[in-house]
Formats: structure tokens, sequence, C-alpha cells
């Protein structure tokens, strides 16, 4: 039986901003299994940061390769199977990449359970690239503690959103969140529990946070890089662990990345800025994995979704994603769960 | 009795690097003592980096005023004493600024004991700028321990002088000096043990270190920012220290400071970027003023001097400094000690 497998490739490597042409939607037959494989039926992809990295010739991450697919995270269905393990029938995570039908390794999915949370909250809530990646960052690299004040930029995003949630569920007594514009400011105050909100856009910054956290933070979980994290640079003081997670303002252009301008006042203040990958901490897994799902199925934890609908809409979530358009976890919803 | 003040004064603030007309040579009057001030004769002033940073109208450490003389921390003689505690030919240590005489509450002094360590050893060896900031950097910030590979930039410098000194001290395996020039690579692994120098003018600071340590580096002690720090930020691995000392390469324009662009290699990695200053270890002063002054008179650490002769010479030491014209101390003698 042969398969059509509607697919996103890359049709050549932007330069700056992702742009359509940059893309194309191609048809592709899905090819016999061999052995070991599996051939997954793609529900929903995660549209993460990431993913503009892997655009790059020289990639951070595993990179996309010109009229190949693009790494993406995905939850689906196996439909064939191969591999001692996974059966037909059998919900898995893995990086099934901008298409319909991925074949891979079986040994690179990880069987999940859906009987508790949805697949879309493998992505989400219980993400490695979201709710798992905010977890480590705040419990093992800021080690936030009760009475913390923190501050999390691209907050209104997907693990903007996690770790804000997760600073107050770990006791932090304020929680501010930095994102552009009003819509997402109110959302992070009346949806996520944030307790205050600075838009970028709108507000300066550095007196902002001055205002609102005058005795300075504690943490600082960055997401964004630039100008936001020069202006909560001058808002340190010692001992402020300013976590790196990510810089989305600088993925547009990696050959060109501005570093943090104000990075002298970790010396005049004593302070420390300390990067990490979700990766860093396999050893937090399982035990990250717990406590999100239990905050989540009791309701502590929210995770709003944006949802595109159609594998063809990948390069326009992606330019979503990189434009702000969002609020929660934004998703490609592939086929139905 | 009046006394004649020779000084050196602020005319202007620089616009980048200091320029000789910044400065004017005065002779001013030393005022009558007041209650609980000494005046204090001044033996040797330190040419700091941080003095750079003292000119400039926003000033992070406490600012020359124009016309005033410009803040240096100095060894001299109490020649007149209205303070208890302190008498005349007692030696002492405290911000003595570019004059031939100082007067000051002396409670601002510190009276120090020549008998172990020559005065110029207070502000090298044992200086709270010099000794005592590479020894808490070492021991409290990058916590060097057995078996690291230890970098430090500026490391013919007073600071890195001593910082790589201590690392090997401490235990590290490798200590890696880089310098400007042949002759500072060759002074660092002669005469101060280094095991490597590279030579930052003339070599590829990435490859080179990446020969000299591949399996990547734990500490790195940063006295230069820039493309230094750049450049070895590309050596990074999980768990590495990157400590913030110093960044000289950017105090000439210190309103418009590059940021380390290689930054996000703190996250790919899993490294630390920690800044301190020495004033926040005062716990440490004591401990290390003891085990340096050990090391000292042992012979284990040696402290070359640059030492330029009369107080009209601050302006040049001044751009020795800068233009990284020296090896060691960088001393300018005012007077017999």
């Amino acid at each position: 039986m042969t398969r059509n497998n509607p697919q996103i490739v890359l049709r050549r490597r932007p330069s700056g901003r992702p742009v359509a042409d940059d893309f194309e939607f191609v048809v592709n037959q899905v090819p016999e299994l061999e052995d070991g494989q599996v051939c997954v039926e793609v529900g929903h992809l995660g549209i993460d940061a990431f993913i503009r990295t892997t655009l790059e010739e020289e990639s951070f991450h595993q990179g996309a390769q010109i009229g190949g697919v693009i790494p993406a995270l995905g939850v689906g269905r196996v439909v064939e199977s191969r591999f001692d393990g996974l059966e037909p029938g059998d919900h898995v995570f893995g990086p099934l990449c901008s298409q319909t039908y991925a074949v891979m390794p079986g040994a690179m999915l990880r069987k999940i359970d859906v009987s508790r949370v949805s697949p879309t909250a493998w992505l989400g809530a219980l993400g490695l690239t979201t709710g798992l990646t905010a977890y480590v960052g705040m419990t093992r690299v800021a080690k936030v503690k009760t009475d913390d004040v923190v501050v999390v930029s691209a907050a209104a995003g997907a693990v903007g959103s996690m770790a804000g949630q997760i600073a107050r569920l770990l006791g932090a007594s304020k929680v501010i969140g930095i994102a552009g514009g009003p819509t997402k400011c109110e959302f992070l105050v009346k949806e996520l529990g944030y307790h205050a909100a600075i838009d970028y856009r709108n507000d300066d910054v550095e007196s902002r946070l001055r205002e609102l956290a005058p005795q300075g933070i504690d943490v600082f979980f960055d997401n964004v890089g630039g100008d936001v994290l020069d202006a909560v640079l001058l808002n340190i003081k010692e001992g402020t662990r300013v976590v790196i997670c990510g810089a989305i303002s600088q993925y547009d252009d990696m050959s060109n990345v501005r570093g943090p301008r104000n990075y002298l006042k970790l010396a005049e203040r004593h302070a420390v800025m300390a990067g990490f990958a979700v990766f860093h901490f396999t050893d937090t897994y399982d035990e990250g994995e717990a406590r999100l799902a239990d905050w989540f199925v009791d309701g502590s934890l929210v995770m709003p979704e944006h949802v595109e609908v159609g594998v063809e809409r990948f390069p326009a979530a992606l330019d979503i994603l990189m434009s702000g358009g969002h609020t929660g976890k934004l998703l490609v919803k592939v086929s139905s769960d």
C-alpha cells in the first residue's frame, strides 16, 4: 500500500526572518519500512524557537537540509511498525518533522500515555522544549526558592507561560512577565497568574522593573536577549541568577548576535548568568514530568494553545512564532490525534 | 608649616583613550589637619584599570571631579596625625590619589606591616585590587580545584599575573595565559610559571586554545572582554566557569560596551558566567592576605613591578596601562617609602 506524504521542505536557507518562498509544499510517497522502523501519522507539531536555528548552514541543533523536511517535535500515532515495542495505535512523541507521515527508527520515539493528559500536553505542559525546559530552568538552574522575585521574558510564549507559573508554584513571592503588547500583558496576569506584566513595546522596561521590584530581582529567566536582557541587567542585585534559556530576538541573524552590553553589571553586583538546555538535565525528566502532570491535571498549571491547522501552515506558524503573534503553545495540527 | 603638594588633577573628561591634555600638573598647598585627619606622604601609587572608569561622568566607582585629583590606591607614611591610632612614621594603605601628600580621615587608611613584605607588596601581591582580587576570584568565584584547566586574559597584567600563579598553587593542571605580544608570552611562561601562553595579537585565540586544551576549559578568568572573551567562549564546555573580573578593552568607551556575542554558548554548553569585585568578599580578606603573604615570602609567588618615577608620570602610567605597555604591577613612585 502506498501513502501520500504531504510535507513542507526547505527550498533555500532564509536570510533574516524566514519568508514563504524559503519553503515548499510537496507530496512525496511514504517509503517501505525497514527493520526497526515505524511509520507515524503526525497528529500535532510543536512550533519551537529552536526550529529557526536549524535552518542555518551551521546550526546549533541538527540542521534542516535543502529539499528536506524541517526538524520539529511532534506527537502522533503509529500506523505501521517493524520495531519491537511499538504497535499500530500507540501514541508517540519524537522528532516527527514537517510532514504528515514520519518514517524513522522506533528507538527515536517515545511511547506516551494519553490517559491522564491529552497528546498535545506532551508538547506543551509536559513538553521537552516547553514545560520540562521551564521546569529544569527554574528548579535546577535558577533554583527558585520561597520569596524570590522572578522575572520572565517572552512570558506569554510557551516556555515563558510555563516558567512564570512554575516559579509561582515553587513559592516565588512576585513573578513579573515581560511581553509585547497590552493583550499579552493582560493574558499574563489574568490567565497565567503573573503578579505583574511589563509591555516591552510600550513601557520602559528598566524603570518599570525598578518600580515593580524596588529591591531588585532574584531571578531573570530570559528567552529573548537583546534590549530586554540589557534592560533587566540594569536591575540585578548581588546574588541575582540570570538564566539564559533562549534569545529569540537574535535567531533571525545568528551570524551577528548582539551580546548583552550591560554584562559588566554581573561584576559590579556579583551576579551570575547561567545558560542551559533541557538535555543537560536528563536526570530530572521523570521528576519534572510527574510534577508537571500533577499540577496540570489538578488545574494549578494551565497551558493555552494556539493551533494552526494543516501541515501546509507550518511556514506561517513559524512566522507567527518569530513575530510573537501567539500566546501559549503554538501548534500545527496535521491529523486528528 | 606649609608644604607644597605636587598633584595631577583632571582637566577635562577624556573621550576615548585619555591623552596628556586631559590632565594637569599643579602644585597646591597641603591644608591644616582637622580633627580625625592625617597627612600621608605618598610612597607609591598603584595604577589600576578601575582608574580609567573613575574619569567618566557617570562612574561605577566614586569618580574623579574636574580640577580634582584622580582616585588611586597607594601606600605611604604618615607625616602628621590628628587621628587616634596612627602616628607619624606609620606605613599606611588607602585611597591616596594622584598627589604627593594626602590629607584624609585616618579612618580611611589601613596601617600596614612592612616587616615581612615591602610596602609595594601591599599594592601588588597582597593588594586589594591585585593579589586579593585574583585570590577571591580564583577561590570564591571560579572555585579552582585540582586538575582544572584555567585560562587567564590580560595574563601579564597585575591581576592576571597573580591569577595564573594562584590557580597553579591551587592545583590547576594547566594554566594558560592570554597576552599581547611575544615578550609578554615569554614572561608568562618563564617568569610566572604559566604552562602555556597565547599571543592574542599574533595567534588565533580560538584555535590555539583548542589545541592547548582539546578537552575544553574549566575556568576562564577574564580581565579583557571584547574579542578575547568571544574567542574563549567558543571553547567552553559543560560546567565551565567564566569569571568576569574586568574588561579593559571596553573601558575607553563605557557608553558603548560591546557585549559578548557568543554568550549563547553558555546555554548550548550549560556553563556559567559569574561576575565579582573584591569588595563582595570582605570575609575572605584576612585568609587571602595570610596565604598570599606566605606564598610571596617563600617565593612561590612572584610579582614583577613596572615603576614610573614621579607623580607627574601618573598620566603616562595610565596610558601605559591602557595600552598594555607593562608587565606585572604598574606603579608610580611618588616619594621614597
